[in-house]
């Protein structure tokens, strides 16, 4: 029989009994387990490891990544602020983003290091602060994806100052006096080491060209797996060869860079489960499929409808049972684009999986789903209130960090005609 | 020069100036015009139009569409229930789910109707309310798409109970003594009125079988066109052959069967612009793109990324110019899904647009936003806060029909360990 990655059969009914149906759960054993490995990644001269906040965003995380050394990477003004209300000091916090937030000068000054991730970024920054210290985000031109996709780097990507334009920065920055001290070039460099040393390479010839640089980092999109036949990145594998790299522009130059990373999904992937339910069973005859349909859906896990992604689900049966079914799970949205099993390249694809025989009352638990799931989700649609996150902690006793949503909440911003 | 569909380049920019950007704005004659042709749909012994209000579910639109003697669809018990706090009488609506509510007893005893969409809802509708009037939704073998994919109707949707169960379904409606007055079939039929004719008959076909049935539901999926190039379902032509099936079967059996149509995105489509700003522009040089980055993006507007979604933009330059610009328009979340002028067939192909030549700071106003965009979005991702909403009321007078969110809003239900 299937078992959940770190819930027990057990634990899972007791949360769905104690916070309801669907619910987030957080496993403080595991953040701080990835919290280490991260903060051990290869380095030559000094790590600073950021957690990529946007990955999930409750406090409650924050505080916890924040106890055991990690600081903060915020991708916006929001993120920043909320940070620093989670206790976040503003000088661990750096802000890269792709939409300068108006009060950008504010948040220097309180100590927040912002990277400038365009040539407007840069000159709006000169500007208002002259003489600041500043990081500057590239595009080095190569991403891990293909050319006329989506991508975080190369021709297809907007993240970042494009390669070319270095000597426009490089003058921008001498006009404002301004101290590069930081130059970064997250390009989401999966799991190969090969890459990572390619990566590496491109980023210290930038450096090169910024004397005043002290400090490198590299991003995050370190890849895990989550079902089987996925790669999860060996943070010491890949780190090896930009452990190298940083040794030997110091023989070279005497620079001993000091190292970023900013992970997401690596700490926070598989540290995080959804507690849903079965709350119908359909078919559509003996040549057609058998459904679930869960008491969630793309209004808490968007990947799979947004990038076809594949999570683990477990059916915990009231009965154990032996048998197995063929079922394809679909969200409880009336859109028939809530599929949570789509075939692992086609979103619209429908892929039954073999689970448990089930039947309706059944818990299912969802896996993988701590990165990019509770904070990038179609919230609210068909009027679904957001679902609550709670965090199992390293007792074993469980806590509430976020309550279910109710419907006035969702209301309370609108105003009648 | 382009223009938006229905709003002026000084309203777009006064809109900008009271509201902030973005903002959704509704246009009330448009949303009025709308409804009257889905009112003069086809008919031939009685017509009841829904709205679906999943589309867009703000208290001000359903009020008008209230007015001009619209009912509702709704797809959830809270949608219910926020109808019912709009002021729709709850005899007014109809409730078609993926996922019956707890309280579904209780929604009934008010006056709503309840469509049964599997085997198990009518199982539980019968168990909880014998000798009621209840709606049969049935998946009748074929929708308006392929057979391996997510689909309204055919062997890949889990909406509604399989054709091949209509027996079991007349027995179990029997065995409760319910009363089955409606048959519904939503299929996402399209524009074109072949596949409404079959529809039809499909549909015809099944109320044959069931001999209480007075009313005739034929769900939505009415097509609209957003840009050049795509078809808008003509309601007169598509409803012909719909009504000549009703006055075939009176003829022949007696029955006069109401007819019931839910339209969304019909009513809705092209009734909306969310007004936007052009916050910064990054370019891949002279192999690769210019990109526009707009302070929206997948947290207003989510179906580029998801459905590979086509809309118009238009730019407002601040000086008017006669001069073009090829540009990719993406989104401010740090996502490189975040993508709003994909290729047509592919969701993470990036394809160039020709607008006005542009800078920074100019209004960019985003056409064909009222379905599903403000009801579906992957808000507060990145902690970007739920943009407001606005009514355009007839007298060109503007409303504010939702505030902006707040960031203590976002974060309202949390609790810190």
């Amino acid at each position: 029989m299937e078992t959940p990655r770190f819930l027990s059969r057990e634990q899972a009914i007791a949360i769905r009994e104690e916070f309801g149906s669907p619910v987030f759960v957080y496993d403080e054993t595991s953040l701080r387990a990835n919290a280490s490995e991260v903060l051990r990644f290869p380095n030559a001269f000094g790590l600073t490891a950021r957690y990529a906040m946007k990955a999930s965003s409750n406090a409650a995380i924050l505080s916890i990544f924040r106890e055991v050394g990690l600081k903060i990477d915020a991708s916006s003004g929001h993120e920043v602020e909320r940070a620093i209300r989670a206790g976040i000091p503003a000088e661990d916090i750096s802000l890269s983003t792709q939409e300068l937030p108006e009060n950008f000068a504010e948040i220097a000054k309180q100590g927040t290091t912002i990277n400038a991730c365009s040539i407007d970024q840069l000159k709006r920054i000169g500007e208002a602060l002259p003489g600041s210290s500043i990081g500057l985000r590239f595009n080095p031109g190569m991403g891990s994806g293909g050319t006329a996709k989506t991508n975080v780097g190369g021709p297809s990507s907007s993240f970042g100052i494009w390669h070319g334009k270095l000597d426009e920065a490089r003058e921008i920055a001498e006009q404002h006096n301004l101290n590069v001290f930081r130059i970064h070039t997250h390009i989401g460099s999966g799991s190969d080491p090969a890459v990572w040393q390619k990566t590496a390479a491109m980023s210290i010839d930038i450096v090169r060209e910024f004397p005043t640089v002290t400090n490198l980092n590299l991003g995050g999109g370190y890849k895990v797996g989550r079902v089987a036949g996925e790669q999860t990145t060996d943070l010491q594998v890949v780190g090896a060869p930009v452990k190298e790299a940083f040794q030997k522009l110091a023989e070279e130059t005497g620079r001993e860079l000091h190292l970023e990373i900013e992970p997401g999904t690596w700490l926070l992937a598989n540290a995080c489960a959804l507690v849903t339910s079965v709350q119908d069973m359909t078919d559509t005859g003996s040549d057609g499929y058998q459904f679930l349909k869960l008491d969630a859906g793309m209004t808490e896990l968007l990947r799979p409808s947004l990038y076809a992604a594949q999570h683990p689900y477990t059916i915990i049966p009231v009965e154990p049972t032996e048998e197995t079914g063929d079922y394809v799970i679909v969200g409880h949205c009336c859109e028939s684009g809530d599929l949570l099993t789509p075939a692992p390249d086609d979103a619209e694809a429908l892929a039954p999986r073999k689970l448990a025989k089930t039947a309706i009352g059944d818990v299912c638990v969802i896996d993988g789903v701590g990165a990019y799931c509770s904070s990038m989700t179609a919230k609210n649609y068909n009027s679904f209130p957001e679902a609550p996150e709670v965090m199992l902690r390293e007792s074993g006793k469980t806590q509430l960090i976020r309550r279910r949503q109710t419907l006035d909440q969702i209301l309370e911003n609108e105003i009648p005609l």
